[in-house]
């Protein structure tokens, strides 16, 4: 197994709280190979760090373990829980931010064995134990002693039912889909829940209107460059979602929309 | 000693600042670990490096060397200093950085000898030197020499007196405990510098009343889940100092304070 | 040859899609040392990437591999290159990102040879190639085969003609400099395109004044702190280049001024 080790929190780039994680880490493991996954969830934004985890972590190498600390319930009774899962490791507060990466291996039908425990040892936690800080004081540095080869069925017993976040899914009729913006990069492009799959059949042309709140597009395209600069375009994005965006410009900034608004397709 | 090289800047994540200290380092010691501590440090913010320093340097193993350009005065006589505290090693201006390590090293009474030494060696210096950038020209490569052996005996002479900044520091009389905001995290989570020292033997019921400006909460928590959303709450946080939250957004947003806003506990 | 593999991209830190681009190379070679040289660059702008390609990568070591995803044409025709200079190699898009590093490395006649090739062999790409992420399907995996020892040459045919960005060149006269704007840093210094070069035979003293929109300062200084707080100042920056400041604070904030506003000397 690799040591590679990634880390995804709500913290803020350049925190203090990301610096006390990776000391902790390479504390217990300086040779520990740390990758900044993302420090820039939206503080307590579950549902926005398990879509990056859907998208991103299956792209590692088998092995890697990911740990993600977006835990607006930290000290609380909530789970931590240890998970394999398609081959990627997690360690993570039992809040719903395995969900999609859950759905996303069944739909795979991998067949790479899911295995869930709930940390319950309190042999590698730092003491004391901040009630606010859980990834300083039992995520870092469990998680370097896994990279050094833990027995993960060490850290406790298997855990059944880890907690499932209902998710927004995108609705097609004969000949309408309506969905909704899931999340917003940095472009300013707006990434949907409607997926490539619902979006077979549906005419690619002029015939078919793109609506958002007060704006409408016509036509599903390829590429960004595929319309003149500042024109309003849809078209499949990279993650197999459909996502409007302006070419050249933030489609965010001068439509004013956000994670939540529905988005509507007719033909 | 591991060769792991930590970077703390108010460069800005980002920066071409930082990715020319990076190269700097890299095409000297092409194998040092660089771990970004942080760049996101406010611009000459001298004392917010060293809180970080303070609270998260200590984590790491020791013989990791810690290289901090927080450096408003770049180019004038101020020293640049090579500093042993606690096991872990520092190269910085001479400007108050240090003062809060050095402080919680005497507090701690490690036994772990101090050394410090000012950089007067130009040996290893880039030239020409620029006098806007010392943490390319000489910092970058004296810390990749550092990181490969280099005795720091050969950087200069014993430095007797680091610049030490005078910090605001909570008072305790008989019934009220006054202090002020020294942080604020990217929750908006507001940190105090009144101490769990500070805090024993204080009421933590409602009795107990926290004041910042207008805004009033009664009671100190564990954690931030022990009230329901958008409440105003007072726990100790991880860092062990007083802070003020709302529970689920953010205090500095809501209530509009930031560093310095005087904070007081009455009971 | 290092394994050193540099990222810039303008998708911004903390974003999934720089997330996918690390987990491509990682899962194909789990030993490369990635390093984030930049992910803030503003939304496809070349210039500003280009800008830190040349004052920044020829100071890693040699053979270091930088892959730059600054790519307003992704999907289109524009051709994919892997570049040799300097000493340097580079994977990204044919738009004009390379200029500047070309032109320094003709200027600085290192006698280095240049090599271009336009990469055709989708051997080692990710399928399907999504239209809109080159940057993980195409440069991530093409990059992680290159830092293994990939031949460059199987990536395709010389590639003679990289598309050259003109670029404000400032102007000089019997007793005047005219230039421009052309980068912002973190601290708000307004850095210009006059260089030391052209600066030579310059009074350095009040006798000299530099103009920027409504604002004017006399006399070219050496570093920040020769002139009081709040001052606005003249300087040779740390890239050779003249740069505004106003000490201890941002003379972009305070001027309102940005990437190609005027800028002109006079004595």
């Amino acid at each position: 197994m690799p040591s590679i080790l990634t880390l995804t929190t709500d913290f803020g780039t350049g925190s203090p709280y990301v610096a006390a994680m990776k000391g902790v880490v390479l504390s217990i493991h300086p040779a520990a190979q740390l990758i900044d996954l993302s420090h820039a969830i939206r503080p307590q934004q579950v549902r926005q760090a398990a879509l990056l985890l859907a998208e991103t972590t299956s792209l590692f190498p088998a092995g890697t373990l990911h740990v993600v600390v977006v835990d607006p319930g930290v000290g609380t009774a909530r789970a931590i829980i240890y998970a394999e899962i398609g081959g990627q490791r997690y360690l993570c507060p039992d809040n719903g931010l395995l969900s999609l990466v859950l759905q996303r291996d069944r739909l795979a039908k991998s067949g790479t064995p899911t295995m869930i425990r709930r940390v319950t040892s309190e042999k590698y936690f730092r003491h004391p134990v901040s009630p606010t800080f859980h990834g300083r004081d039992i995520m870092a540095p469990i998680a370097a002693h896994l990279s050094l080869g833990l027995n993960p069925e060490t850290l406790g017993p298997p855990f059944e039912s880890p907690r499932d976040l209902t998710w927004p899914a995108a609705f097609k009729e004969a000949n309408r889909i309506s969905g909704e913006i899931v999340a917003v990069d940095a472009f300013g492009n707006l990434v949907t829940n409607i997926t490539r799959d619902q979006l077979a059949g549906v005419p690619t042309g002029t015939e078919t209107g793109i609506f958002c709140e007060d704006h409408e597009t016509r036509g599903i395209f390829t590429t960004y460059a595929d319309q003149p600069a500042m024109t309003l375009i849809a078209l499949v994005g990279s993650n197999d979602c459909l996502e409007l965006a302006i070419v050249n410009d933030s489609a965010a900034g001068l439509l004013g929309s956000d994670v939540g608004t529905p988005v509507e397709i007719r033909w």
